[in-house]
This record gives structure tokens, C-alpha cells and sequence, in this order.
């Protein structure tokens, strides 16, 4: 459906909306071109952030090989950790701002290119590390202006932290999950090479793949940028503005692209059309919710991650108990979908039709349930845990999971319906068991 | 349909397409906001680029008022031409030169962002004229590199200029419509204002509305960025890529839209959600365009627009005689797609679908036609001149009007068929009337 009908303005609330996208070069093999590039940039010498396990990789080597050929001086920094932390942040914070470097670039999942943007930040403004963070753990002052270039090249198809200007991590301290966000973080370029992912195991193809799908959805099924109250000052637009004509149509392309090729990529490590079309999937999903936000799942995700006790996905890398930022977010997917299908029915059906569902005679009432079922149909066939009770957690469990996701207020005002503490349990309570 | 299917990768054929967009804030009075963004990009001395019909409008004066609230210097250029010529770009580029301002803005409609594109260029990295102009007719140096700032703000619902790094000009010395291309001409920033476009007259919002249509059907019919050769070196990469799924998601949007809008937005200036609407489509396009590209309408339209004799449309302002630019173009679009249907008959049918029409049982032989058709439908429904014979010209004009087209090279190698000068020939033949 064409835009316009659908988002009728009102007097008093917001009509404007801003779309600012990371620039994307999308290729398998692209990132040879890494090193044309950042002198295209003007960047003669870089800090290179990844991981040890990625740099193993032959398009990483490529990468490093193209930087050095374009006369680019590189100095590689491989002790990003899998879940980054306060501890972890200021370490990459602190040999950015040693080094001096003139530009960044990343190579890895998210949390490698979230890592790079703080040591971006902090070398190129200076201050202590909660000054930036998100009220009200942290100060929340907004970062002054440009950073030094970053070009941010992912090897995994999920969070889509190449668009976005958000940096997650956990502060250990308080035992919570919080971030940096400012448009200024956003990398300058994007190498998107969906070559790096020929390698992924199953697992790690599906706990990424349904992170795409659901900062999907929950960008589709945002409130509309329309429903806001407007700023009484443009400075003072959220960086999530709710659902717009821009994000719907990345968000609706994701979501089919999900739909048809998800558990192909997970299926079969040789199908390279359904690799390649699920890095291409989360690039656009990145851009999508970088611009309109994600909502509950994710906002219940944080303490499904922080509070995991001795779950380990299999065939996931190491064996230390771990629950991977998709599945963290895709386990209460369903529960949350069935309870915001009322909010509004003719988007969670649209959802549910572009998933691969067929909508034909389904009720507005039952619009949560049919986009619910059908994702449900999608991780039981991907392997995945059997609901909150498959990755170890009980009734008991439930005060904790809550008390992590009522605190995360900046996801949860945009939620297609409003939900507090006692929605917050019983969705937990709903996502215990899906089959 | 979801990408990756319908873009099968070859050996030695390109396998990387590239996104680069202006960032965009839209809604209905945005322009207001236009000190606000100029003071966060560090300008304090702006040239401003309009004409004078545009400086009297409302949201003109209120944009002024912006800057002049935020203590931003401005100096106002209002002597740009409908139709730039080489002799009005060097008077630009002498002004911008001479004033030494710290950023550029334009308020207009594409000749105004263009010239103001030009006089950023000559400012920032002076030259003689022909220096950066295409080859064969300029010199087709390189831009060396960013220019200053440049805020444009579209005041039509057309060209899609904000969007694209071209600047088009006429050079009169060999009577030839020609440009200056690079992806450092893009405008820093979009200010999308759909205000602007409520009292233009109805001839306007057609001429232009056409042309938003045939920029979306035309770069979703380009040939595949996958059917060129890969370039030796990734600086070799043509800025109009061809067709690619991420200009394929902008131009279909913008297709649907201007089949359920453009007529409405052309037939009642109280409907304003028509007139939004068109004004998004525009810049939809115009992100699609200025990355797929376009083929042969546009390439057709140059000689129509230049060699136009006595035709002066209906309720367009001024007496001088003028083609407007949406209507050089889209009055070769049916003759131009019943041509090109064979070659890729799956996008003729989708584009003719998205435009509105009914395409159960059309045959693959008939895509062109069937597209055709309803374009036709929808000029005759806006009061469009009946063909190339409604604008004076005949029979004998085509061996001129065909010089001109074939000299566009650079976008008839998009068609997605060859097309040499007994085709172009056919073509203005078959365009001289259409019911
Ligand atoms: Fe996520
Ligand atoms: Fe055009």
C-alpha cells in the first residue's frame, strides 16, 4: 500500500520525519574494496577493530591485505569481547585515544562495530565513559558533533549495527544492560560482504536471522512517527521516530526476504542465494529500526540475556552459558506480537502475510496470533529453544525478567499499545512455552 | 517480490551495486526548520539559491526567517534561469566564488538546486567551466573532492535534484543540453516540504508529476546492475549502476504512488494528502534514480525540450515558448516502454501493475503496451498534449530530434535493450500521437 493514506497528520502531533542512512556498498567480495575506500577517505592510518575468530577468515585477510596495498597503515585491535562491557569499552576507548589514529574501521558481528564506535567517540571527544551513556544510568550528554571516519564492515547477517548509531553494553556494576546513542555514531560506510557468513554455523545463522526479522517487525509495528507529540524543538526529535513511509518500505522487504530465505540460510551453508539475501535483509532492517525504532521484544530482551545461568545454544562457539542477542529478543516475540495485535491488526497482519502466512479470512482480532503463529512455525523449524523454559527459565525467573524490561522506557513508548509492569509479566509468563 | 531470485550473479559480470543517499527530513512546514540544521552543520555565512516567484511564497519567507532566527548571514541569488544555461552557471559560479560563503542553500525547483550545485563546485574547487562538464562535450574531470555544505530544499514535486549529484545545463555555444555529474554534488541535506507545492498551478504539478513517474518506471526498468561488466577498479564504477534492489523498493513505491495520486494531486489543489504525496514520490524517485538511473525517455527528451518552437502549455507561467521538462520526457515514455516491454517483460507488467492497471492474462508480449496504455490513460487524464504533435512538432523535426538523443549515450547503454538511431527514429515517429 502507497503512503500518505495511512499516515494522516493531526494538528499538534509531529509531521515531520528525517531519514539519514549510513552510506552501503552490498557484494560478495566487496570488502576487498576496504582499502579503495579509506583512502578515497583520506585515511592513512586506522585502527582495525575485530576478533580473533574473524581474522581468521579469508575475506578479513582480503580486507587487511586491500588496506595495506592502498598504502594504509593498520593497527589491529582483536580483544572486542562477545557481550562488550563497561571494562571492555573503556580498554578499546582508551587504546583509540593512545593511538591517535585518523579513522576506524570495524570488521565483525555487533559487537565489534559497537565497540568501534565508543573508541571512536571517546578519541574523538574525550570524556569519562558514563558522560554519554543513556539517562539515567548514564549523564546522556549529547555527543558534541562529527567523530573521525568509520568505515564498519559486519560478518554476520543480524544486528544491522553497521546503520545505526547506538552502542550496547553491559555495565557491570548495576548488572544492566545500557548504550550510547547519537547520530554521530553512525559509520560513514558500510561493506557489506555476505561472504563472511558462508562460514557461520546454523545457530549463529539463526539466532542473527530472526534478530533481522524481529528489528523487522517491531519496526513495522511501531507507533507511527504521526502518533508522537512534536518537538517543541527539531533538536529534540528521538532518534526512534516510529514507523514511517522510509522504514516500512525496508521493514516490509526485510520481513519478506525473512520469510523466504531465513531457514534456507540456516538449512544449508551452501545455498550462498539465501546467505547473501539475508546479509542484504539485515542491512535494510538495520536501516529501518536505526531510523524508527524497535519495542517490546527487544525491550524484554535485555534481561533474557543478563540473567541467562547455563544455557548454551548448540553448536554455538566456546561453552561458557550464553544466550546470543537474537534469541534473547526472538523468544518473546510471539508472546508480544499476540498481545500487541490489537494495537494494530492491519500491520501485524501485513506482517504475518509478508512472513509467508496466508491472511486470507483472518479476523483484525486474531491479527496478533496469525503473525505469532506463523513465527512460532519458523524457530521450531530453525531449531530453536522451545520458549523461556527451553533456555533454563522458570516462574520465579519472572519478577527479575521484569524488572530489566520496564527499565528500558525509550523502547517500550514505542510499543503499539501501552504496557507496564503487569503486561511485562504476563508476556514473560506467555513466552515460557510456545509448542 | 523479495530480492535476491531475479538477481543471479555471473562470473565477471558486476556482483557490487552502492547506496549513497542524502539525508532527508520531510513534512508538510520542515522548511521551518531550516536555521536549526543550518547552525548544526556549522554555517554561519549561507549563499541562498532561489528565483523570484519562489521567494514570495510563504515557506520561503518563513525558511528565510529560520536562518536569519539562528543567526545565520544570508546572502540571496535570485537570477537563476528556468532553463540553465553555461553563461547562467558561470554567473552563479562567479558570485559563489567572489562571496566566499561558508555554505550553500537552495529554494527551488531542480534548475535552482542545480545551479546552486554548480556554484558550490566552482567555489569549492574552481575551474573553467568545461573543466568537469561530461565528456564528450566538457573536459569529464574528476570532482576532486566534498564541497562545501548544501541544504536544498525542493520546491516542486519533481525532479528529485535534492537526491541526485547531476546539474544540468543547456551550452549554448553548441546548442546542447548537457551536465556535470559526481556523488560529491549531492546535497548535504533535503528539506522536503510538500507546503511549497500547494499553490502551484495544475499544469506544474503534471508536468512534474510526470516526471517523478517516468524517473521510477524507468530506472525499475534499467537494465540489472548484475548485467554490467565489473569495473578493474571500484573508482571505475558508473554513477548510474542500473536497476538494484534497493532502487527497485523506491522506484515501485513511488509508482504506486503516482498511480494513486498524481491525477488527484493534478485535478484538486485542496487535496493536500495528494500533493504530500507526490512531493515523497518525488524524492522516492529521485534516490532511485540517481542510483539506477535512466534510460530512454529521458535521453529522448533533451532534443524535445530543446528544439520546441511555439508550444507553450496550458496555464504554465510566463508566455515564452517551453517544454517543460516533465513533459520532454514522458511524451516519448509510452512510445519508448511498448519498445523496451520485450526486453524485460516481468518489470513492464509489475510497473503497470504498481501504476494501477489490471494485468490478469496480459502475455508477457504485451507488457509494453500494457504499460503503455495506462500512461497513456493517465497523460490524457491530466490534459497532456496529444503526442509530439501537440507541441508543434512533425515528421520532419525527427531527424534533429533524433541527433539529440543519440548523443545521450550515457543513458541509453541503461535501456533494457539496445537501442541505436533507427530505433530512436521509430520511436519519435511512433510518439508523434497517441489517441
Ligand atoms: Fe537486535
Ligand atoms: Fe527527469
Amino acid at each position: 500500500m502507497a503512503f500518505a493514506s495511512y499516515y494522516p497528520l493531526e494538528p499538534g502531533k509531529e509531521n515531520v520525519f528525517v531519514v539519514q542512512t549510513t552510506p552501503i556498498k552490498y557484494g560478495p567480495g566487496c570488502v576487498a574494496e576496504l582499502g579503495a575506500e579509506a583512502k578515497a577517505m583520506g585515511l592513512a592510518r586506522v585502527a582495525l577493530f575485530t576478533d580473533r575468530q574473524v581474522l581468521d577468515l579469508a575475506p578479513a585477510q582480503a580486507a587487511i591485505r586491500s588496506l595495506q596495498a592502498a598504502g594504509v597503515d593498520v593497527t589491529v585491535y582483536d580483544r572486542t569481547e562477545v557481550e562488550p562491557t563497561d571494562i571492555s569499552f573503556q580498554e578499546a576507548a582508551d587504546f583509540a585515544v593512545d593511538g591517535d589514529f585518523d579513522g576506524f574501521v570495524s570488521i565483525g558481528g555487533g559487537s565489534v562495530i559497537d565497540t568501534a564506535k565508543a573508541a571512536n567517540l571517546f578519541a574523538s571527544h574525550p570524556a569519562e565513559l558514563l558522560t554519554y551513556v543513556n539517562k539515567p544510568i548514564g549523564q546522556g550528554v549529547p555527543v558534541p558533533g562529527p567523530l573521525r571516519p568509520h568505515i564498519a564492515c559486519p560478518t554476520t547477517s543480524g544486528t544491522g549495527s553497521e546503520c545505526t548509531g547506538v552502542a550496547v553494553f553491559d555495565l557491570l556494576s548495576q548488572h544492566v544492560k545500557t548504550g550510547i546513542s547519537s547520530r554521530f555514531m553512525k559509520p560513514n560506510l558500510a561493506l557489506v560482504d555476505p561472504e563472511f557468513t558462508y562460514s557461520l554455523p546454523p545457530m549463529v545463522v539463526a539466532a542473527t536471522g530472526f534478530d533481522v526479522l524481529t528489528h523487522a517487525i517491531e519496526s513495522y509495528t511501531a507507533i507511527r512517527y504521526t502518533a508522537r507529540e512534536k518537538p517543541a524543538d527539531p533538536a529534540l526529535r528521538p532518534p526512534y521516530q516510529g514507523a514511517n513511509p522510509h522504514s516500512d518500505l525496508g521493514s516490509m522487504e526485510a520481513i519478506r526476504m525473512g520469510g523466504r530465505y531465513l531457514l534456507r540460510a540456516v538449512q544449508d551453508p551452501e545455498d550462498r542465494e539465501a546467505r547473501n539475501a539475508m546479509m542484504y535483509a539485515a542491512t535494510m532492517a538495520g536501516i529501518s529500526f536505526g531510523n524508527a525504532g524497535v519495542h517490546i521484544p527487544h525491550a524484554m530482551s535485555y534481561s533474557v540475556a543478563g540473567m541467562i545461568r547455563d544455557y548454551h545454544p548448540e553448536g554455538w562457539p566456546g561453552n561458557a552459558p550464553i544466550c546470543p542477542h537474537g534469541l534473547s529478543v526472538v523468544i518473546n516475540a510471539p508472546a508480544a506480537f499476540r498481545f500487541t495485535g490489537d494495537g494494530d491488526p492491519q500491520r501485524h497482519l501485513a506482517a504475518a502475510e509478508a512472513l509467508g502466512a496466508d491472511i486470507s479470512g483472518a479476523q483484525p482480532a486474531a491479527a496478533g496470533a496469525v503473525l505469532s503463529d506463523k513465527l512460532i512455525e519458523l524457530m521450531k523449524a530453525a531449531g530453536l529453544p522451545n520458549g523461556l523454559s527451553g533456555m533454563g527459565y522458570g516462574e520465579a525467573d519472572i519478577p527479575g525478567l521484569v524488572k530489566g524490561a520496564i527499565a528500558q522506557q525509550r523502547l517500550l513508548v514505542l510499543a503499539p499499545k501501552p504496557v507496564g509492569e503487569a503486561e511485562l509479566a504476563a508476556l514473560y509468563a506467555d513466552a515460557m512455552t510456545y509448542w
